[in-house]
């Protein structure tokens, strides 16, 4: 459980740094992400909204990293994710938490939910 | 939905910062706990792991709470919780960030999932 989590994350923030428009892929229709408050569904919807924050160029250090099974039959996972966000000139690395529920698609696993906060000092 | 998390961490951390050993009301068998990475399943082991923390009186204060329906059926919560803890002489307040999945059962919901980690500057 905690190596997928672990697989997910690594897979989920290597391609926000790189080219965030492809996380489409990771969420589906009934996905929602809140990001600073701020509510969105469906994947189209959240990748335009990710596409769209006001960086160029961003990358994320995890520091810590938890998971656990959910959902009735237990094959859901929860992660909670937090660490540091380096955006741009990276003068201020920002802290920030995230949490995912993780859904089962044949061998892999989609966002079903995604709550995003920075941890501002 | 966004009235029940906050009714919910409410009750909460209230129960926490004045008795916490009465946390175990709001567990189940099959609930999990991951605190620092340490996990614990079950009301009673819960309840122990939370009461044996190290520090006698605790206080936190919420600084950003976001909620979003999961489950197969939707009525389940997951909720993501950032504020600051400060403990004992409140000298050096700490950051934290606690993940909850909330059930429902009968008019009120228990605690099925629950990650806390401290955010450390």
């Amino acid at each position: 459980m905690e190596q997928i989590a672990q697989q997910f994350t690594d897979f989920y923030y290597s391609t926000f740094d790189s080219d965030r428009s492809q996380l489409a892929s990771l969420y589906r229709a009934q996905s929602m992400l809140t990001f600073e408050g701020a509510q969105t569904q469906g994947a189209q919807a959240i990748a335009e909204k990710l596409a769209g924050l006001p960086f160029q160029r961003v990358q994320h250090k995890v520091e810590t990293l938890d998971a656990q099974p959910t959902g009735s039959d237990g094959t859901s996972l929860v992660v909670l994710v937090t660490g540091m966000l380096v955006v741009d000139d990276g003068q201020n690395p920002l802290k920030f938490s995230q949490s995912f529920t993780l859904n089962p698609e044949g061998n892999s696993y989609y966002v079903f939910n995604d709550i995003f906060r920075l941890n501002y000092g």
